[in-house]
């Protein structure tokens, strides 16, 4: 039997391709962090592909088109935030059967420009395809750095981490929606709104870059613990977490009662809510975690700390397989 | 019955999203030329993307992995060539099935990878996703003006039209290998290379543009007479072809009595050979073709003009509907 992309899984055919691609003169940072980094002239370029695939990462059985398109814009631009960019265009690719309505892909292509718009940013350009059974939509992002870009691997011995907001949202609105729970009343409208609605962190990505102390940087989309992995990973750390500092939002504990997986589950396994994960010097931490919160309303919280004598993750001292999605597993 | 992108074909689709998408300062030129042109500081980029997908711009029963990643990657860094750029680097968005093996899936890649180095190109990141039936692949292509860039539009009344090469061989290779024919021998092998492994017009269409002549300049990917129908369209005018002067490679008139069509119906009807067309001053046209021909031993052909007093696309005096691929219809 011939190898199967569910046997190498996702991460393992990415390392497969890219480990013997050359350097080159344009690539300042290649594949393996939430953008690459391009030298273009005198400009230094931030640049992201995401795809979103029907029936993969969306059904339009739980999703109108203009919230799958807005989703899969914010999810490409939320990659510039993770560097601490700015934005400037993005390309739109979409491949549609032919029998596809054209109310349900002009509303795919005004959801992505409705986003763009929430995160000024233009729609530059792209391409327009058949495809034969399901519904593609690639999108690739340019920005540009603010201050300085900063990447996963940078996180130090003695650091600690922190995550902006409340994560496992966009998970209980996905599994709300799967299960046909009334999406009108509170919890769920906001748990709803948060799989379907997401902003990128654009600003924050920004301020938070500005400030030496943050020394790695990304955003959640994998899940927590799985994006925590990466981060340890790339910085050749161990990251250490406490379930109890991860800040669990009330609409999620609310929500409890119909839920199938604990709320710290969903926040730990749940991505796509597009927060940022970062390493930062402790001495600044608990300073910059108030200056973040007076900026923007919106919490910055301490759940671990980088450590240098082993490499992984563990979750309240057990070592932890990370949770979240892979493609092709 | 709701209207379907069937009915309203790819370019009408296009037309009726993009009409209303307002300016940005980032866009320098928008939807509607091979490339974007968009401003990132003090550089000047050029971005394009360029979708392949299974069983609609290619059949993994007619080409093996490494020559469908080759032409993709190749169609993508041509939309670079016809404004006259440089590539820099691409992001590859590759969307697989679970089973797909992990042999056809890195031969894929490595094939992407072969055209960039062809191509002085960089792969600088991308994405690697889950599909449910097909594969898919994605490329976008940033790139640098060289000395200007080109567009389609800038067709003058009186210009006369040119085209790079021998197009039509890679529709006759395409056919050849849909019925079987035996790649190993001429003309086949030459047009079945045609099909498989074009190569970009890079260095040709820096050459072209840095010449003040060429007024207009796109690639031939859709087909020559559709094309020279979307370079009628943009520049506002009337363009009269000449089947006579048209060039037809010699395989192409080797191959004619296996050929359903004729090799003149495959020349205006097929495209992917990526050559460019391009509208020229006509007091120049006659010393560019020859210079052309000196500097890479490759034709460059008058074939039309342009004319003022009416508008669309004329072959031998006779009004003639733009024939070539519409995506839906």
């Amino acid at each position: 039997m011939p190898e199967k992309l569910s046997d190498l899984g996702e991460f393992g055919f990415i390392r497969r391709i890219t480990s013997g691609l050359p350097p080159h003169d344009a690539v300042i940072e290649g594949i393996g962090d939430d953008c690459a980094v391009v030298r273009a002239g005198e400009t230094v370029l931030l640049v992201t592909s995401d795809a979103a695939v029907e029936e993969v990462h969306f059904s339009l059985s739980l999703a109108a088109p203009e919230d799958i398109g807005w989703r899969a814009a914010t999810a490409a631009i939320s990659d510039i935030a993770a560097m601490g960019g700015k934005p400037l265009c993005l390309t739109l690719s979409l491949a549609l059967p032919a029998h596809t309505p054209v109310a349900v892909a002009e509303a795919l292509f005004q959801g992505v420009r409705a986003a763009t718009e929430a995160h000024d940013t233009a729609i530059a350009g792209g391409d327009t395809t058949q495809s034969r059974a399901h519904i593609y939509l690639d999108i690739t992002v340019i920005g540009t750095p603010v201050s300085r870009y900063v990447v996963r691997r940078g996180a130090q011995e003695g650091d600690v981490l922190a995550v902006t907001g409340y994560p496992g949202r966009a998970a209980a609105g996905l599994y709300a929606l799967q299960q046909g729970i009334d999406a009108s009343q509170a919890p769920w409208r906001e748990l709803i709104g948060a799989h379907l609605h997401p902003h990128a962190r654009i600003r924050e990505g920004q301020w938070l870059a500005a400030h030496a102390a943050v020394h790695a940087m990304m955003d959640v989309s994998d899940g927590l613990l799985q994006d925590a992995g990466h981060l340890a990973d790339a910085s050749g750390l161990g990251i250490h977490l406490h379930s109890g500092k991860i800040p669990v939002a009330a609409a999620l504990e609310q929500a409890r009662p119909q839920l199938e997986s604990s709320p710290l589950e969903l926040v730990l396994a749940g991505g796509e809510d597009y927060e940022l994960l970062l390493a930062l010097a402790p001495a600044e931490a608990e300073t910059l975690c108030r200056q973040f919160e007076d900026e923007f309303g919106l919490p910055l919280t301490l759940i671990g700390e980088c450590e240098g004598a082993w490499r992984g993750l563990q979750l309240d001292g057990t070592p932890t397989a990370p949770k979240g999605y892979d493609h092709f597993r």
